[in-house]
């Protein structure tokens, strides 16, 4: 009912705020026998860091895991896994001012209004990209317990501030996304994003973007038509992530233009197994993956916080008052967000294969 | 876990399939004393019908509603309402044919694999946009509680075969889609709209489009963050249509070409009421619905049944074979996915709302 | 939410009423390929019908089970099965009279309030024992996925009017229970019982018991501590069945008795298997199934509708009124009750045995 | 799916061993506004521990809680509610003796089973009484919700090692409680409970129980039939504490000895309220609560660590061997039990609630 928690058999569930204690995840209904340490989850909560002076807040935490519960010797025990990140001491005095005062495009409104006034407010306290620490903590053992299926989850940039990158194929973009500090594959188009996000830091404001995710090696079988489909889980995962606008998969919206003649994908045979020549559905028929890669799209908007001046209302005077945010933050969270997308979809495809019952209970390694 | 059922409070089981005895919709947690009547259940399903000549498949049921439970004396009781749609006699034997040499685009191949071959492959069978019927005669009850609540559904046609309707505003597009036979309110759109779909009819093929959805007078405070928000539980439940590849909110995929400063939405005071400048967040703000129309769009593929030669693979055979789908069938299912559409977010917004406390356990009529 | 659900990866969903059209239930989750027929379900239905003349009501319905979605060429598809017992025509006007003096002991006051007056009050609408109907058509499909694991599940009376079955062992239990009209093993006991039922019945009034039910051959490991132990969901889903007080395992309310060196079950080896040489602990520790027969009780209130005078409430004039049950009645509901019993074990357990992985998708016959 | 949470609007979490990190909880859809202070949640965590001399275990740790999230200024926020107690230093070495021998009546070999080896065995880890300190923490945040409902519980010692309380009246049980160290209202089977335990206690032995737990106060209508009946929930719950083998309501078991006569609660009218003469359906008809108080009693094993010498088995050599469990444990955990046995039905009593529509989602003190 509440909505904190995703997954039925991998189950996660998020708590911690922004500027409180910590942010942490439960995961429950992860398979006993999964080898565990510190710096696997650790190198996935680097991965989600900004990149200092080009899109980068002032706020740079160490976000060291410590986990609570559910391992032993180094293994998960079958028991629900506790992972916290601490938050560490930091000024939220300057927050006060907006607690009546909520900014354009951020949930403060929203917030404040569903919450009574008793949410916090400092740093967007729930609402804030901070709480995706707790999502890719899960994600980590998601994609453990995927690599021992040999699925494998990429995610990189495929277009910001309006610059689109050209994708050849999944392997290169694999290997060039590396290259790039805005993870996007397409090197030319890269160096045209890192401009366009440098130029919008230098005007105090933002850029969005577009993310695709593409996993590789999906059994077919998938997904639990009719309510929860593959892309309903996918992209109600993904909508989790603060600023998500848009979710597609395969062709996506250029279905509108085509005709069912070129949008469907016809079946061939090649090494013993049954493939489709083009993949317009993404890997996804009915609900259910169909062996092809899944391939599906993200868009971020740019992020809220922007150093203008914007018009907001005063809550509790119930007057229209103007707004400048202060401190320094993300000129685009684009590329931070890339583990967060893949750490959605690894927790989707574990719950789904587990469902299915590929998944052994106890993992012998 | 299995996933026939959709929401939590206001929860909806779907059964059946497109060839056997019938479809049918188990609806729990309806309020008691809500005013129930065949006529009104069956208004909504004869809008999924289809209009004959233009898109339609040969087979024209009449699809009447019958109430099995759940409705006493012309109100709810509060017990589950189980409603089925009976389908009438029809030749399936033309599906024989399908059995093992899945039809490109439909989920032939990903059921057949899933369910080992035991899936009733008749027509789609469960996969069908049949079962939709289901999701209407759920939505109709749905509808009838947003009713009360104030609260109105519309979807309308913006985009077919790559022709894109301007949308003035959302009273216009209400009054003008109903002189749309493809619902779309740009006249001059639908003209090019309706003559692109018999284009494509004549050529044996099909085509896609979008449709958007509003809902106008959502009190604040709908949606469970963070992994149970409004964007993504209303896209979980459009991807149950079959044929839906995307779903974006707002600004949608735009906002990537967007900088912050004009994404933002800023804050008013109008009528004593706060609102929006703009509405490029779709009406919801960290999941949560900010008090402005809720607007959304669904991407649909062009419907897979065409008739052309198309190749595929015959899974008991495990060879290469050329399939031509026979029979008649819609060259477009936009016009028809309108009531499907408004159903699915009518269900979410009811079960939100049930959960926010706003709609009482009985309803005083 | 709403409560008209029970499990999750084999999830029934009950609908109907005992005077409305008919009574169902939707099974979600049920593997494909599993075979299935009308017959198989009747017998089970059989099973739940009054032996007339000892403790049967007037009402003899036929209750012939109709198929309605889910099943194809005799098996089990994955999609939903539904399934449902039309109700024959019958005279409901004599429950005009309780429609506001609610009857003690049924739930008639606690659904007019709860459904502020709106639900269904004829025959107790909902709350009928005849909407175990579905369970017993949903536990038919349990049992044959049980069957198929080798698991048996047996009912059987130990208690009626306070006269208590000496039961020898569980083999003997088996056989003797279908000699008994009241489905009890010791058949002296069973004499005296028939007995105290004839008697109750002369005197309008009705007598309760207690039923014993045990699971032979379950794998050690079903159950998920801690909130969802597998004496938990038994209990849950005894407690739907209308007239249950009472639920205990292994020992159960004996352990108060008991000091821990004789309640402890200690562990031996027979035939390389582990083994305990006592089971107080009823087949189940810590939630978990450990190998050994689970055995439970579910104490049986006598029936409600007695033909005696009592007192109640008009609820419309709100005043205290004299109130005579009208029509023949269910002297004792314990036989009938055995089925259900066992359906609802076999349900919990199919369910649970699916979380662990040890059922199939697909079953293979 | 997996077993760890508890409730569906109130919905408890429960995370942590006996021997590792801590033991926690997250409460998700706690309403916002409630006043939560570390004292108050302290204050129960308290009563949960042992009595020292009398059935103490030598393990006396303080269990101090910290909020982790949720909280902010001192009132809930909306967000989920992280508690935790960390676990104080301690020798765990001694129980490697029982990795691979089990003890008899604990969890020791279905854990073993179930999770292939991997569980934390140390003290019972996941299944060791000490997980009921996260339940406290949950039941305290409830508990403080339903006083504004103006719902009361209270649990208390009905039966220790077989000798029974005799009960006067609730309003007596309450007051006498407190002045029993094994809140036994019946001041003189106290007297013999408290001289069973040691006796059992210098045997190396144990004694088991019986707690009677009532609500008062609860308005008519908590409760989802059929399947989520006020019953079955609150069994679900209590079947969570370690140790529990039955549960049942009003009359309970004795309702087999019973006529309908006696057994049905007749109605009465007394300052204009609907109420009943007697009580045997302990508060709940047709699962819904009826407006009277909600009585039910819960079955509590001995503990099954005693320090006599047992029989189990060797699962690494697959031979018999004997056990002498070591260390100082409980002799009887009925007394530590109560304030757990109030916690979980202080949770479903919310949860239930919060589904009504009695609990708003912001609360105003």
């Amino acid at each position: 009912m509440s909505g904190d928690s995703l997954g039925e058999m991998f189950r996660v569930t998020s708590f911690g705020e922004s500027h409180g204690r910590g942010v942490g995840v439960v995961v429950e209904g992860c398979p006993a026998g999964l080898e565990i340490s510190v710096e696997m989850i650790q190198k996935e909560l680097d991965r989600r860091r900004a990149v200092q002076n080009l899109y980068s807040t002032q706020r740079m935490e160490e976000d060291r895991v410590e986990i609570v519960s559910g391992v032993f010797n180094g293994f998960t025990t079958g028991a629900p896994v506790c992972m916290i990140v601490w938050n560490r001491e930091f000024d939220s005095k300057s927050y006060d001012s907006i607690r009546f005062t909520p900014r354009p495009g951020h949930a403060d409104y929203t917030a404040y209004m569903k919450y009574g006034g008793f949410n916090d407010y400092r740093g967007g306290g729930r609402f804030s990209g901070r709480i995706t620490v707790g999502f890719v903590m899960a994600g980590a053992l998601a994609k453990r317990i995927l690599s021992i299926l040999n699925i494998e989850v990429i995610a990189y940039t495929v277009e910001i501030a309006g610059i689109r990158a050209k994708i050849k194929d999944i392997f290169e973009a694999k290997e060039n996304m590396r290259k790039s500090i805005v993870g996007c594959p397409d090197l030319e188009a890269s160096k045209k994003m890192i401009e366009a996000i440098s130029s919008a830091k230098e005007d105090g404001d933002s850029v969005g973007g577009v993310i695709e995710c593409v996993a590789l090696n999906v059994p077919v079988g998938l997904g639990e038509p009719v309510f929860k489909t593959l892309e309903g889980e996918l992209a109600r995962a993904f909508y989790a992530i603060p600023g998500v606008k848009g979710v597609e998969f395969g062709a996506g919206f250029d279905v509108a233009k085509m005709r069912g003649s070129e949008n469907n994908d016809q079946y061939i045979l090649k090494g013993g197994k049954v493939l489709t020549k083009t993949n317009n559905c993404g890997g996804i028929l009915g609900g259910i993956s169909n062996g092809m890669p899944i391939v599906c799209r993200v868009a971020v908007k740019p992020p809220s916080s922007i150093s203008r001046e914007q018009d907001t209302v005063d809550l509790a005077r119930m007057e229209e008052v103007k707004l400048k945010v202060v401190g320094r933050h993300d000129a685009c969270i684009v590329p931070r967000a890339l583990p967060v997308v893949e750490s959605m979809m690894a927790i989707v495809l574990v719950d789904n294969a587990m469902k299915t019952g590929i998944v052994p209970r106890v993992l012998k390694t």
